[in-house]
C-alpha cells in the first residue's frame, strides 16, 4: 500500500540548482492519493469547529477548496499582492533574497472565526507565518496549520509552534 | 432564497478602469455559496465517467480540487508558464494585448481519460481554450467545461460550443 509519500515526485534542481522540489502534483492528479491526502488533513481535527479554511496561494487553493467542501464551510485565499480585486489588509514577509507580500480581503473573516490554515509544503514558514498574521489581524483564530509536507531542517514547523500554532503535516523529507 | 448571482461581487475598474470585476471570492467565502455552486457545477456529469479534474491557474484550483474530491478522483492543475516543476508542453493564447501561455505536465493525462475543465470565469475562453487544446494533445478527452460565471457578450461560450464542447455555466452577466 503506497504511502503519502510514495506519491509525491522529486525533482531535482527546481527552481533553481540545488533545490530538490517536492512535487505534489502526482500526489493531487492520483484518485486515491488525493482522496487518502484530504482525509488524513482533516484527520486532527474532527469534531472541532472550524468556520473557514484559508488556502495560500497557489497550491494552498486545491487543498483548502477541498477541505472546505468537505466540512461544507467557505473558503478563503490568501494571494499575492495585486491579484485581490477588493479592498485588502497586507503582510510582508522575508524571502532567501529580498522580500514578498501576501494580502487578504479585509472583509473576509469575522472576529472570532475558527480557521484551518492549509498548504502543501511548509518550509520556512515564512508564508504561513504571514497568513498567521493577516488571519489574528482580522480577530479570527487559527485553531491548526495543515501541511501535506513539512520539511524540518528549514525550521518552519518550529517557528509556527513558537507562535503557538497547532501543526500538522502529512509526511517529512529531511536533509532538504 | 440568495440565488448563486448574490454571493458574486462586483469591483469597478479591476484590473484596470472600465473592467467590472465580477469577484467570486464572497461566493467562496461563504459555506451555503461554495457549497451549493459545486453541487450545481457537477449536476449535469451526475452518472457521467469522468476520470479526471483539470483546472485553471488560479481560482479553478480552489472549484477543482473541490470537484475532484467530491468525485474522488484526481487533479491535474493547467499553470501558467514556468511554475510547474516537472517536463511540461504548453500552449499559447492571445490576450487583449500580446500572448500568453499555459501549461500541464506531459504526463499528468493517460490518452482516452475523461476530462471535466474547471474555472470561474469564461469571458473570451482564450484560456479554457487553450487548457482544451493542452488536453486533446494529450490524447484525452474533455467531457464538459464548467464555470460558474459566463460573460456571454465576450464570446468564449460560442467559441468553444464551435470546439464541439459541452459549457455549462451558473450564471451570466451581460453588458460586459
Amino acid at each position: 500500500m503506497k504511502t503519502i509519500q510514495d506519491y509525491i515526485r522529486t525533482i531535482p534542481d527546481f527552481p533553481h540548482k540545488g533545490i530538490m522540489f517536492r512535487d505534489v502534483t502526482t500526489l493531487f492528479g492520483d484518485p486515491r492519493g488525493f482522496r487518502i491526502a484530504i482525509n488524513q488533513l482533516l484527520h486532527p481535527y474532527a469534531g472541532q469547529p472550524i468556520d473557514k479554511v484559508v488556502g495560500l496561494e497557489a497550491r494552498g487553493f486545491i487543498l483548502g477548496g477541498a477541505i472546505a467542501h468537505q466540512l461544507s464551510v467557505g473558503f478563503v485565499p490568501i494571494r499575492k499582492k495585486g491579484k485581490l480585486p477588493g479592498t485588502t489588509i497586507e503582510q510582508s514577509y522575508t524571502l532567501e533574497y529580498g522580500e514578498a507580500i501576501v494580502e487578504v480581503h479585509d472583509d473576509a473573516l469575522q472576529p472570532g472565526e475558527k480557521i484551518l490554515l492549509v498548504d502543501d509544503l511548509l518550509a520556512t514558514g515564512g508564508t504561513a507565518e504571514a497568513g498567521i498574521k493577516l488571519i489574528e489581524r482580522m480577530g479570527a483564530e487559527v485553531v491548526g496549520c495543515a501541511f501535506i509536507i513539512d520539511l524540518p531542517d528549514l525550521g518552519g514547523r518550529a517557528k509556527l509552534e513558537k507562535l503557538g500554532m497547532d501543526v500538522h503535516a502529512l509526511c517529512q523529507f529531511e536533509g532538504d
